[in-house]
């Protein structure tokens, strides 16, 4: 299958993670991601962003007609939102709707809106498997949709018990595929510990992207094909050269035919 | 004129800092002074106030009728906003907006709104005679207008930058006073590093309690009266008897013939 | 074995969690215990515990002969260090040496030393049966040995892995057993999630504490006694009447006969 | 002037700032810059500096034979030290004190130890003329003296109320100076504020850092040359080619027959 532009009626969203300085500190390239992705995870103060870094993303998202996301996090700024914590279920809920309300300040103010949300780091991979936090995650969004207009939907792996969750509730569920991570046969993603998690090659992560994208599907580390279900594809913006890998994915999905635009 | 008891048509709200404990630790008794007050000075999260103690407050002041204000402050959990900070102005009017956007969420959630803003401990005294502080406060205010149903009033001390420079930009302004503490022959607050500053008497807080609602007036340091203007007195929820002594300043202002209403 | 004073050779630590407040707020009766207790877990700022505390906690245990131990947690304000957390072992190490380093300061600036080490709330419940963290944990206490005079001595749970791990590297380790929690026949705790958890008459308290430090055994849920091996006792500090019912504790090891002195 | 190899007996240290990155946020090169300075002033974790850096800095330290300072500063990771703030006397120095105490416990581990003492950022600035906290800074030095061999050197401004405190109470004092900034007719630096603060131009910054190491004077911002007193140079570490400039600081340095060495 060739594709080609309209020849594919294939569209994909591009999201990356956003704003995930804190004061002094920098790590992300976050003018230059905005000019490529579709939708921005905006860190909201927990595992980083600052209210000053969370106002400037936001302003120039709308400027430039991306969708703003909350990427919410436990509380560890020492740790990133990257160690995964055992917090009560009413307490996670209740810091999740705190964040959300915490963005929504900046992408109102900026002329935009929250239009989703992502959990960042640990919660993100926590809430594959652990029902309990998923559940309270999605409280979190359901409470912060006071603040919205109406709930918002939420953005995950496909499978998770998070979309599951969410799901369930009435929420509208995105699926993300990464097109620089390694996938088994059964369609999950090789772990981070396994050396072979992280495609590094940016040929293959472009091809890999352009896959997913068009033809839902690709290769695993056995060599198999397998199927890929995504309406967002993530894109890694704290890497030196990010910015330019992603692109050039846009540019090899659009040759390939396939619409890049958000979700929502 | 409406009148209660006939003889005055005064009126005056109660508010109280509340909700200001953080995670295990409490401080202020939320349960018993929201059955006394009408307006609830809410910490956001950056002196005191954890998500859920937001929740939780949010969810008995919007139960119970009292009005929900965002106790804004410099971001310090050590020193509880005690510590004046010279915060550079942006970045202080985007952690303000920040924190009304938190609570904002809770109060929505609990069917009820943010209705006011009132600076907390040293910020609250910084913008007393501080325009730029003053100014980026009013900023933070004007930006978080973007999740409230228009400009929100600012609640501080009559004669202060804050006051005067919301009411530059538009924004109504409530000026309050304190029955336990000592004025000056200026109308002014005896600084807390006086001996005499706070009036610690419950009988001495009472009467000027009712001196200042019904009379607006009080009896400064130097045994002269004094106008004190205030649609709004300030009650401690932080030491022991507070709740207590609330309550009886509310059944004397009562038999004052003064009304007790929120002032939004 | 009936003991009477000076018939019995039995002898037993007590200790507490102390300094547990944080800037404005306040928790534990330190003042009170201080004046009970024979080893005072100084919380050390991740959980609880700003400098100033630490200061007034360690000059008043230095002058009244109590020893100061390192109450090492994970970072976690907001949640009291209740929390568990996957902390990567090298980050965890050094957090612990960091703790320990910051309270050797007080100990030394008061005459006194840091003596042993304790783990708090979830770190202290994790280092049961995770050996990955209990390694870190005394890695960490092998770190700080650079600034204490050798390697400290570890106190917790018997047949912890922290324990089996402290001895397996030559630290010296102190048991301790919990006179108000139940204990299962095995002689572990019953989980806190279960409603016999905690022993909450003060009469069982004080009986089981003599029965622990004199004959070396306890009541088991199912009511058979059980052998627990304890040089230490853990009196609860955030309570009210904390200190009297440890006071009383006291007392009735002095009538059984049971020397009350510090492990070290 | 003595002048040329050999035939000068001058003599100066090279300090920079280190360790400034916070968990996954890195700042400082800090593996460049430990082979050219011969002072490391060390961030503490109030401002900057998470343990695991703490502990690599020091070993690197200790490896090169760099001497470790305690890089003290106010609690304000959200705004890098870098917001004066009105911290009480007894407060600052216990933070003061347990900053240098988490620190020793990296630098004893290295087989090093903390040689001195520099306040960061806003409280560097505050010192200079505010006595209160000059003096709550020495307390907390003199404190940690206990976990030191003796009291620690203090570097700073010459001119300083920090300097001239801590000479009072005996400390040894350290005057720096800066390269890279403009100094007045005076002996002072031009504040931040002003468009000449800093210099820029690199050859610049090599000629005055000769002129004030071999000469003990600079050309200040009229043009007049005026008396720089210093025993340290502080070169910064947080820009680009920052340590490529440090070495040909050093180089010139040695050309012009002046000895780097650390001043303890």
């Amino acid at each position: 299958m060739e594709g080609g532009r309209g020849v594919t009626d294939a569209v994909i969203d591009l999201n990356a993670d956003l704003g995930e300085g804190f004061g002094r500190w920098t790590l992300t390239d976050d003018e230059a991601l905005l000019s490529v992705v579709t939708s921005a995870n905006v860190a909201c103060g927990f595992h980083a962003g600052d209210p000053s870094t969370m106002r400037r993303v936001c302003a120039l998202a709308a400027e430039r007609g991306v969708r703003i996301g909350a990427q919410v996090s436990y509380r560890d700024l020492a740790g990133f939102g990257r160690r995964a914590m055992d917090v009560p279920p009413e307490e996670l809920a209740d810091e999740i709707a705190y964040q959300i309300g915490a963005l929504q300040v900046f992408a109102r103010a900026a002329g935009s809106r929250v239009s989703y949300v992502k959990p960042h780091g640990a919660l993100y991979n926590r809430v594959v498997q652990d029902n309990e936090q998923a559940e309270a995650v999605v409280s979190g969004v359901l409470r912060a949709g006071a603040v919205c207009d109406g709930p918002l939907p939420v953005l995950g792996l496909p499978g998770s018990r998070l979309l599951a969750v969410a799901e369930g509730v009435g929420l509208p569920v995105v699926a993300e595929a990464f097109a620089d991570r390694a996938y088994t046969w059964a369609g999950t993603l090789v772990p981070r510990r396994d050396p072979d998690a992280v495609v590094h090659d940016p040929e293959a992560v472009i091809a890999r992207a352009v896959g997913i994208a068009r033809d839902g599907a690709v290769t695993a580390v056995g060599g198999e094909p397998v199927a890929v279900e995504a309406r967002s594809l993530c894109v890694h913006g704290d890497t030196p050269g990010a910015a330019q890998l992603a692109w050039r994915v846009r540019g090899a999905l659009a040759s390939a035919g396939v619409r890049v635009e958000p979700f929502v």
